[in-house]
This record gives C-alpha cells, sequence and structure tokens, in this order.
C-alpha cells in the first residue's frame, strides 16, 4: 500500500469530462495500491454542500468544503481526486495554499463549443435559454488555470491520453508506487 | 502503520469533555501506528457547516455531513474521532447504519448539573437565560444512547480513565496495532 497521499485537482468546465477521467483514473491507481477517493462535485454538492446555490460565495464555500475534506484524505495517504468546476483562480489558489500534501492541478480543458455540443446534462441548453443563471462558461466566468500541473484537452484527446498523461506526470514527480518499486 | 480504519463516535453533552478526551486520545493512538483524525464539532461547523443553525433539521445535516467524511477516512484506514454533541439518536443510527468500516460510538456522559457548572464555554449560562435558542439539554433533547459500545462518564472519572476504557475496548476488538503485535 502506498501511503503517497495527495490531492489531484482537476478543474474545468461543465461537461469537460472531470469525472469521467477521475473514475478512469480509479482503477489503474487502485492497481497501482494506491488508495483512491473520488470527490465527485453533485456528490459533493448532495453530501457536503446541501442548500448552496450557483453565486460567487456559495461556489466558493462549496470549493473551500471539497479542499478540506481532500486536504484531510491526502495527508493521511489517500489520492483524494476532486472533479468540481472550480472555475476561479482566486479559490483554487486558496485550496493549494492550505494543502499540506501535494496538491497536483489539472486542468481538463475543453473548448466551450464541444462542451456545449456534448451537453451531456442538458444543462447549457437550459443556461443559454436563462433557465439556468449563473452557469460557467456562460454566465459565470470561468478562469483558466496558468500554471496547472498537467493539462489534457479531451476534446483532441482520447481519454486514454489524457489520463496517461496524469499517470506520467505523477510518476515522473515519484508519486506512484510503481516508482518507488523501479528505483529500488 | 496501521490500517485499521474506524469511526470513534463521540456523543455527549456540550462540555462533557468529548473534545478534550478526543484531544487526549489522539497522541496516543498516533503512538501505536494508528492515523488518526478529530472531527470536532466546532472546527467542523467553521470547515463544512457554516451557515447551518441549530434546529433539528440543521443539527441532522450536520451530522450527516461528519458522518459522510469520517467514513470516507475510516474506510481508507484512519480512525475519524468524531466530537460533535449528535443528540439525536435516529442520526447516529443513520451514521453507523451507512458506515462502511468499523462504528464504534463513545457515549461521554456526564450529568447536566456538573456540564451546567462548569460552563467552560459560558454556554449555559446563555441557554439558561434564553439568549442561546436550542441548547441541548437545557431546550432540546439529549437523547441518550442505549447501546453505545463504549461509556465513560468525565464527571466520576479522570481523563485517563475515560481514555483507557475507550483503548481497552479497542485493543478487546483487535483495533489496534499493538493486539496484532502481542498476538503474532
Amino acid at each position: 500500500m502506498s501511503d503517497k497521499g495527495l490531492t489531484l485537482w482537476f478543474t474545468g468546465l461543465s461537461g469537460s469530462g472531470k469525472s469521467t477521467l477521475a473514475q478512469y483514473l480509479t482503477p489503474k491507481l487502485l492497481e497501482l495500491g494506491s488508495k483512491v477517493e473520488v470527490l465527485d462535485g453533485d456528490e459533493v454538492r448532495e453530501n457536503l454542500s446541501k442548500g448552496l446555490g450557483f453565486s460567487k460565495e456559495d461556489r466558493d464555500t462549496n470549493i473551500a468544503r471539497i479542499g478540506y475534506v481532500a486536504n484531510m484524505l491526502a495527508r493521511n495517504g489517500v489520492i483524494a481526486i476532486t472533479a468540481a468546476i472550480s472555475p476561479y483562480a482566486s479559490l483554487r489558489r486558496a485550496v493549494r495554499e492550505r494543502a499540506q500534501a501535494r496538491f497536483v492541478e489539472v486542468y481538463v480543458q475543453c473548448a466551450l463549443d464541444v462542451v456545449e455540443e456534448r451537453d451531456t446534462k442538458g444543462l447549457y441548453k437550459k443556461a443559454r435559454a436563462g433557465i439556468i443563471k449563473n452557469f460557467t462558461g456562460i454566465s459565470d466566468p470561468y478562469e483558466e488555470p496558468e500554471h496547472a500541473e498537467v493539462v489534457v484537452n479531451t476534446g483532441e484527446e482520447t481519454i486514454e491520453q489524457s489520463a496517461e498523461k496524469v499517470l506520467d506526470y505523477l510518476r515522473s514527480e515519484g508519486l506512484l508506487n510503481e516508482t518507488a518499486d523501479s528505483a529500488s
């Protein structure tokens, strides 16, 4: 069992593939002997943030909570993957600053027209129609990460390619068990 | 390092000594090689439940959140000690039912007149004066646990005695590292 806890912070537009990538990576990391928890945006809203809306203040509170829990897991040897939009750079920075274990930001990039075309949950349509307010990318800003440790583009890469980029980074930083094994 | 994660759920009146006992136990458990996190009522309210009040509904939400996080830690090998009043039996039961690792309820008993005499945070005085509403033990019920795995009484025992009761239980259930060592 690895005790290399870290926060793997995915950020990107709704529909960019954060959750899909998190779910795809989880069994691969488990196979390598890591402990993994996925803090998915929707699940977290249900379990930790019910009642919060999508104003800047409520989004910030939601993100701070995810960061608090991810950090607690990470400092206990778990790879905590978060998959919330986390649109504001200031909050992502605040969470990173509070992290007591490694913090790896993964920008799950995807062009707006691509996620809007996908519209997996039908949310973009509702946002364009004004039925959903404060929708990231449409009526609320998404501040792109400038210094993410990993950038993937789910509009241009296969999920295998995106996942491999993340694993490559973790491997190169000695954050996976296999690295330790092959080095010993 | 132990991977014996569990939730150590303290429940009891405000001022009964839940946090004190949690803080006292933490270094002892760490010494035994366990990983430990304390989810203290006040800290959790700040980080996970800001904005929630003390109505039954809000209390239940707060407790459910603590249970959610404790469970995530416990299933990853951490001893998650929770130290919230958690006055309602139904919610404690719900949290126990959702637990995926061992769940050990510790009733931190202390007579009302003793905690009221202590009044560590000056809250009982305010509750008696009606300045604080919905105060457990005064204007809101505390439902005593009927099947707690451990019962300590901080009005009649020293903290060493109370702590030893908890450790004894964990030891007898094989939940501490030293047990594994002495058995091997």
